[in-house]
């Protein structure tokens, strides 16, 4: 069973990568960027079929590894 | 206009970011996990409300700065 996780920053987290990456796109000439913010996105193959267990085991590996649960948020799609 | 980018390694493409994960949980005990891509996930806040624009535009941003096209794929998804 596949699972996708989103890691980003909180809302209100500076977040310095996705501000150079904003400002890179200006001198590139894309003015209507108002804003951007950067993650990451992991990818697990699991080898649970059981839905509800690959979310209850994937939400603990996030709490666990994944995120840094001070600053991020996450949030998982199964399947 | 809110875009979301996801920027993957392609298939074939070592990944040893997704490698170090998948042996980090494998150490904490999740042992049912059998492959981990890492990717980059970047939300765009963008001035127009023409989606059709809009997607053009972060095409050329993957392009032109957000994706290394000889390694990394991307998809783009609007609103």
């Amino acid at each position: 069973m596949k699972a996708r996780v989103h890691v980003m920053l909180k809302d209100g987290v500076l977040d310095p990568q996705g501000e150079a990456v904003r400002h890179a796109l200006g001198t590139l000439g894309f003015d209507g960027v108002e804003g951007v913010r950067q993650g990451k996105v992991i990818e697990l193959d699991l080898a649970t079929e059981d839905a509800a267990a690959a979310e209850a085991e994937v939400r603990e590996m996030c709490e666990k590894l994944l995120a840094n649960t001070v600053i991020e948020k996450y949030d998982i799609e199964i399947g």
